[in-house]
């Protein structure tokens, strides 16, 4: 199977809604303006997209607003992952036919205590087996409660259609060790802008950030300046962007995002509940950070 | 709103499968079996029915089935927390109107960290103020990483339409919190055979424990001889089943649950992908705890 | 070896303190103020008493004024844990030779990811094998983040000179099984109020807890109902007991529990730094706790 | 008061014994081995150095002989971090007066959960406001469940006697928030090799890593070449360490890395009990890791 190039950033885009229901419009409006930052591709239906909110028919029409817009050299990665190994296929195949590049697979986390590597190792090669695009595994402890280590990925890595790993871990030890074990064209995306600098400096393809939602200049900047060679610029601009990123992840979350993306001309919009959109007061905290940081005037 | 009485047993019943696919029939014949061992009720769809493997539609005809096969005077309970608050509320509707008797909620947890007090009293008010069927709260740490506190689930508790709990917790203090604060006929239910003893010596109105699909009469009988003022014999009969306890929850999972069902005369069979069946060996395990419990010969 | 009877309540008692200097003659006076309460002992130099702020002097002659200030009858139990097992058998030897019944050792902790079953069977063993005195372990995972389960138990239950456990997981699951695994001579201690009636009820033999700093007749209270086979009134005491019994443990700790002492006719005092005393905002809220349950009028 | 100056490595030294008893000579030995290989000085009395098992006046000894034979540019920290704020300030100013130019203070921990933002700031100030030598703080919260955030360092790091900072969380965003916070001239000191050369990449001063006990080359290289700017050497230098470190750390602890200190010409010996020396096993697969890695033929 030919490999897949996913040198750059991808932002794991939100899903718009107006009064409960998906934007199809204001999300192909974000995705054309996100299309001449720089970006190498798009993340959709993963964390940041609100996909466990989402029905199966919404995912569809999500991907398919997504592929149609993206500028075409963009490579549009789907996050297919289900609880159930079958409906995981299902839905991945579904985005493959609707035009994916790549499947990104969240380990089924509900019944963690019984998701051993056994259990796990059969759900990936099953789903590898059978899908009709490349896997991506994504590893995201915060929310599955379940880490991927270096040597469960370096195992599945060798499958040839699990082609990389978004790791949202922050554990750069672990990139490391990841990194030690797999071969040179895996695709191990940092998945996290708060590490994108020190992921990317140890040896990652490229990135997977909630804040290139927002700020994808300077995500896509930080990756050219360390593919570059010009350290100094790079931290500098990582250091800025941290609270930031902090911001727009574990301090106000979803919500969050969604307001700085209001404020920077994009179409963020309220989420589902049960999580709650941002506060006055909240929104007042983002702004003083976007304009600390100068991404707001 | 009328009160319900919860006082007495409910198996968390599991879902059978062969060959993948809902098997109804093996679902009604269990009923059937359940029906004369002296439970209360049923939940159906909680975590042992792995409900999250099913689909939407699964999940009607599954609760349809068991309405259907339950005797007259049994309660059904069915599990209709999703992530979303729409999804959760339309599930419940269509649960009422299949003739189930009340709806167990989990806390939303995908975004863990957001689920707040104030995002959580939302969710739950929202589905009270519109669901045609009373709403019972689930709280199973395990699976969801958010614990409802005493004050928050007694906050809760003075929604008329809100008339009781799950506790799947084991924290027996938790428990003695929360019936200092309840009023005496907010339905609180232990939601772990391991401390069903303690649970209603502490004062619960009743039991939900995935051990009642495989030993319900003994959990019948801890129920009854607690009531009766036989501490002696319902705290021999709860050691005796803790061995049998831990085996179908902690120790083997819903895989094991399902092994010693089928040793036991109901249909058990495998679960779904990711989740393994037993192996050999486990089962051998599992079959060794059964006759030392005295459950098999 | 002859062994202890342990059935009863036990305070794990604080260490006054005046201008930072242990106050010798208030311990005496508040030993002599519970010789009077129906108490079967004291725990001394445990986490209540602060034993990790103490000189290896000091916990010498804290153990001696509690063995001379004691009734006769009274049992004392001496904590003698410290993070090196050489350590601990020299202070468990001191605190043998200056009167104390038995030595209550807490898992080393430090080094937490290196104390397997191997570490610590060794560390129990090779202290049982030389101690003059019999030997409890101590089971406290909020503070060691170490948890002893019950086949780990079990097997040091074995020992001649291991002679019982506290155990203060709240965990009731876990008391079942231990008593499900020991002899019925070794004593099974519940280590916190919140769960004593369940503790007592599922058959231990008895209880060491913070509460009974404050609240010593009523702990005695819940001791003699449970054996009396009076669980009404039992559950009840409990119940008022709870909001109590977490004031001065998790929610305002020993500054709190040393707070509340000094309402109800104890000596309490500050705690050494870092731990902060109770400000004026939380010694009004500890009154008021005690208040509404009839501890203080 | 005058800065200090910590930019380089420092190994938190072991503290070698003999039949239990410290064995100064092989200290003094193995110092004057480190004297020869470019680093900055000397941890002592750190975690690595089994503090928790060192009476007083073992830790004064130990000090004594590292001051004594540390060659005359190196620096010596001295951590002197106990439970109580009085021990604290004690054993600091027993440390100063025998020479150690630093105290490394870890947080007071067995209370974790009293162990709030106010405790700790008066803990921290009162000893920086009485201590005869600059203080350091030593964030691990691997050991002790407590993590000091930016913004609490920030808050400290103002104290004209706190001049820097040992973080071991291995958390590079968090790094970068303290970064970001303090003055150029406070001292963070990254506290793992796992992420040595993340932390210098992101502008750490300096590293305090246990791999420096048995390659304090490479780690010297790595400090090197980053300030050099020779990434790709110092990346390649970091990857092949990564699982030298996980193995004298995380994998074999204390044992092993004293095990490891024996194959590579220091005296490493056994730990101090409950600590257990590493297996014959354990060993054959620590020299292989070494050989691997290139620091044994």
């Amino acid at each position: 199977m030919a490999n897949l190039d996913l040198n750059g950033i991808f932002p794991p885009i939100t899903t718009p809604f107006i009064d409960g229901k998906v934007a199809f419009d204001k999300l192909a409006s974000n995705i054309e303006h996100w299309n001449r930052t720089g970006l190498k591709g798009f993340v959709v239906l993963g964390s940041n997209g609100e996909y466990v909110y989402l029905s199966e028919e919404e995912k569809r029409r999500v991907v398919d607003t997504v592929v149609q817009s993206a500028a075409k050299e963009m490579r549009v990665i789907a996050g297919t992952g289900c609880e159930s190994t079958t409906e995981t296929l299902r839905l991945t195949e579904d985005c493959a036919r609707l035009g994916a590049h790549a499947a990104l697979v969240v380990t089924p986390h509900y019944y963690a205590g019984r998701m051993k590597e056994a259990a796990l190792i059969k759900h990936f090669t099953e789903l590898a087996d059978h899908s009709p695009i490349p896997i991506l595994l994504y590893n995201v402890p915060k929310f599955t409660h379940i880490n991927m280590a270096a040597d469960f990925v370096a195992r599945l890595s060798e499958h040839p259609n699990i082609v990389g790993l978004k790791d949202s871990s922050a554990n750069v030890i672990q990139l490391g060790e990841i990194l030690n074990r797999v071969a040179s064209d895996f695709n191990v995306l940092v998945g996290t802008a708060g590490v994108l600098f020190s992921g990317l400096t140890i040896g990652c393809a490229g990135g997977v950030c909630a804040l290139a939602n927002v700020a994808p200049e300077e995500c896509v900047n930080i990756f050219d300046r360390v593919k570059a060679g010009d350290l100094n610029a790079a931290r500098e601009l990582q250091l800025k962007m941290i609270p930031v990123n902090q911001a727009v992840t574990a301090v106000y979350g979803v919500p969050g995002l969604k307001a700085a993306m209001d404020m920077l001309g994009y179409f963020g919009g309220d989420p589902r509940l049960p999580l709650l959109a941002s506060s006055g007061q909240e929104r007042s905290e983002i702004e003083a950070i976007l304009k600390k940081a100068e991404l707001l005037d």
